[in-house]
């Protein structure tokens, strides 16, 4: 039997939308007021699902102080109150969209956690706006 | 890389259950309260999810501005404080379970979107009661 | 000591806003698309709080099952499923804004509520726009 | 065309985690705090999706009234106000994880439910964890 | 200038409602299913409020990270996956009411807080029943 | 009679805790993370709460529609999407902990309402931190 086990997180963070490589004309026109110079910032809500079979002995897919523990220590302890853009390693060139940080949390948190395990990472920049993804 | 944007939005509504070629009886037999012939109603939530690939120049699967301005356009706009049955010609012959409703608003994002984006639209007529459809 | 006990309930009914001694024009102009003829409709969303002296013996201000059971009577059972200028009588001459609905309520509820209670009673239109009334 | 009906419905119960075949010792090592041998509890929400072509004539996938009462029925009657692991029978030698109490609610609500129609549960047992399980 | 700072801060416990004094028919038959002997339990939120003037110098009523830590010193460590009416010294003749809860939860944060600062608790027993307790 | 009406809003924005007069090291050793020199951010919700009595004619306490748009132009329109530190003038010389935005944000919407009106404004830095302001 397998079933998906999820564990909602979250983090405060500041960012802006934009490309070095574009004018701050450019970033305005494609991103609008998200690409604000000065940044803004967010409560980022996370969750992490992971889908693999129930362990009979225990009943668990995973145990969830785990999966709390790999999450704390590979995206709230990097992300929480910083600066997306200026103070973490994988946004030093690649645009800090919601997709795109997703993709990023994906990538921090899959070498963590079993290769039979799937896993999907779904990520609310607002309660109206929110990416979901699962290495596909 | 493949990603889901996801967008809610809401919108305030009148409706009732039925079919004009039933009888007031036969509707009250099957849809109970919700056939009340002077309409009851709801604030609908909704949400609008967009899977495709994510580009690679600006980190978006889709620019969620543009998501929003197409809900705005094809549901709130001719949704909101509206009275489905009396106003809405799309339910002048559908009777607007949540289910329909659904349906008839995938139907009217659908052409608003690029062919190669999957499309799922799921609506909560109460906090406790919802549906997901996405074209199949 | 006292305290203050909270219960939410919920209805699902149509309204408009007017006044029927109003021409359509000035209902339109004064309370603009709440003013739909056709009506619309909301999930109302009520919170009874009654506040008094916790009772030594049982350690409650009021048995919530007590309570629950008059929101459920004297609101639920007579507002659910219902159109409120149509066919909930107090709204025969009455505009049904949310505060006039909260002032319907209060009164409604009070009489089956011990006098040395007070009573205040916060009314969700919407998640977004809400009345608080407590008698006075 | 096929979509998902889904109704949110919750009870309260009591429960600990532990194996009747190990030790005290050795249950609070593995589960930690929840095998408290004294209990403790949660407000489980839960939500059954139920996936279908939409009728025709009804614009129903299911009547939800007929769905909530098969929650009801099955769940709420049997759980709610529960202690699991005393008074709930299918836990008797099986551990109350979100995972077994997922399957447990699945495998009581399948008979009820016509056999051309997927049935997927998910439980909150938090805010936070959460366990989705569709009989796979 | 005055201000009101609130937390939010939550715990998992058993409880049943019962009186040591009273016959099992009697707290049957005054409390319902809330006294079943073998317990149930619920996701308590706790909210407390603290009102005082701000800080010219800080900008703080109260730095909210010590609030955070008197909530977690003198509820969250000793209430969290426990039985309230088995392992809580308070509760030993005490009936586990959400207002006896909420009363005790007060006077055991009461100390930790300037007696100049005014303080609020609302518990929530489930979404749907909350209690207010404010020392008078 | 006298009600309470409420509208929630919200803005996103950058932040950082800290006093000009004071050094960096001084900054963090009271505001913690909070003073990170190159910002974090949050989805501030923001409830305004205006009390008054009902007018007799319109049923309204005051048109939320007038209030909703008093909102967006003295506070989403200056504060969505950008550095409060660096951009709102109100915070140039003031510390923008949750308690003085709140204060500011009362300033900001007391002269556009009626004097007769009083004013409460509640506002949510996280889901979990909020400060209420009501001019006293």
């Amino acid at each position: 039997m397998k079933a998906t086990v999820s564990r909602k997180a979250h983090f405060n963070a500041a960012h802006r939308l934009y490309r070095k490589d574009w004018s701050d004309a450019k970033n305005l026109e494609v991103f609008g007021k998200c690409s604000n110079p000065n940044f803004h910032g967010h409560n980022y809500e996370l969750i992490v699902s992971v889908t693999g079979k129930i362990d009979a002995e225990t009943g668990y897919v995973i145990d969830i102080k785990i999966l709390k523990e790999i999450i704390k220590a590979e995206v709230e302890d990097t992300f929480d109150h910083k600066n997306l853009n200026v103070e973490v390693q994988e946004f030093a060139d690649l645009n800090p969209t919601t997709e795109n940080i997703a993709v990023v949390i994906y990538n921090k948190i899959r070498p963590s956690l079993a290769s039979h395990l799937d896993i999907e990472v779904t990520l609310f920049e607002t309660p109206r706006n929110f990416v979901t993804y699962s290495g596909k």
